[in-house]
């Protein structure tokens, strides 16, 4: 979640600051996919970034659409936690040499914002809801299932790994 | 995860890297947790968050006994995706006047660090077994369910309070 741009002071503040919150996550992650396509080398590894760079511009666009549905202008506000997850995963892969390491290391990162993003989500369709904005519950709610979705995908990548590994 | 504190060329460094950095977010989050109990007002988030202060004290001894396991010195790197999170946390609950706001804050916050641990928790364990160390896995593992856990009684407590307004 981001700096504050103005005072949280009803459920309705906190509901669209959060908004603008995982715009700019899903912002920051729509720039920094095509690098991590780029520097990964397991195929399957490459093709889930791949086929998730689609699925994260079509969440940009549902974000705007809660936005507008809820009478907002699409705004995004600083997030030092997503930016300290992406920063981070740039680190390691720059440093990372070893295929197996680098590969690792890009998995494990886009976990990281897979499970940052189905925290958000997941809170924003209950903070609808008790809204009383069921519409906006069920844009977010997709946008929800797709990242569980990608998260099961790179825990599957992940095992097929540590067991090709083991063998 | 942490800024690098020395190059990551090996599965091996990683994995000792991520467990730093799972290290330094225990230590901030028995750091931040009091005050969060402090604060909320709703008796069972009060009470979950009592509960997963004791649980994660619990947390910082296994990763401690993980770090001799590995015969690695138990030692924190700095993690500006959990310290932005905390930092987040603090920022509006200092501002939320609104008992129910307040606790809709705390609850969505301490969701976000639930699922911070779970990745992590679930990469480590991952890169244990695929290191062969099996033993370190299972110490990882606990700390991941009892993680798993306290994010479910979180999510039952926001559910809660979402059927109590649309009552």
């Amino acid at each position: 979640m981001g700096l504050l741009s103005k005072p949280i002071k009803t459920l309705d503040d906190l509901f669209v600051h959060t908004l603008q919150d995982i715009y700019y996550a899903e912002q920051q992650i729509v720039k920094a996919l095509p690098k991590m396509i780029e520097k990964a080398t397991d195929p399957q590894l490459k093709q889930a970034f791949q086929s998730h760079l689609g699925e994260t511009k079509n969440h940009v666009t549902r974000v705007e659409q809660v936005f507008k549905m809820h009478g907002e202008s699409a705004k995004a506000v600083t997030c030092p936690a997503i930016d300290g997850i992406i920063s981070e995963a740039k680190e390691i892969t720059a440093d990372a040499s070893d295929p197996e390491v680098l590969d690792a290391a890009a998995l494990a990162a886009a976990q990281a914002v897979e499970h940052y993003e189905i925290t958000r989500y997941g809170t924003l369709a209950a903070w609808a809801r008790q809204l009383g904005r069921n519409d906006c519950a069920t844009v977010l709610e997709q946008n929800l299932e797709e990242e569980k979705t990608a998260d099961l995908k790179l825990t599957a990548i992940a095992e097929a790994r540590v067991n090709r590994v083991a063998v």
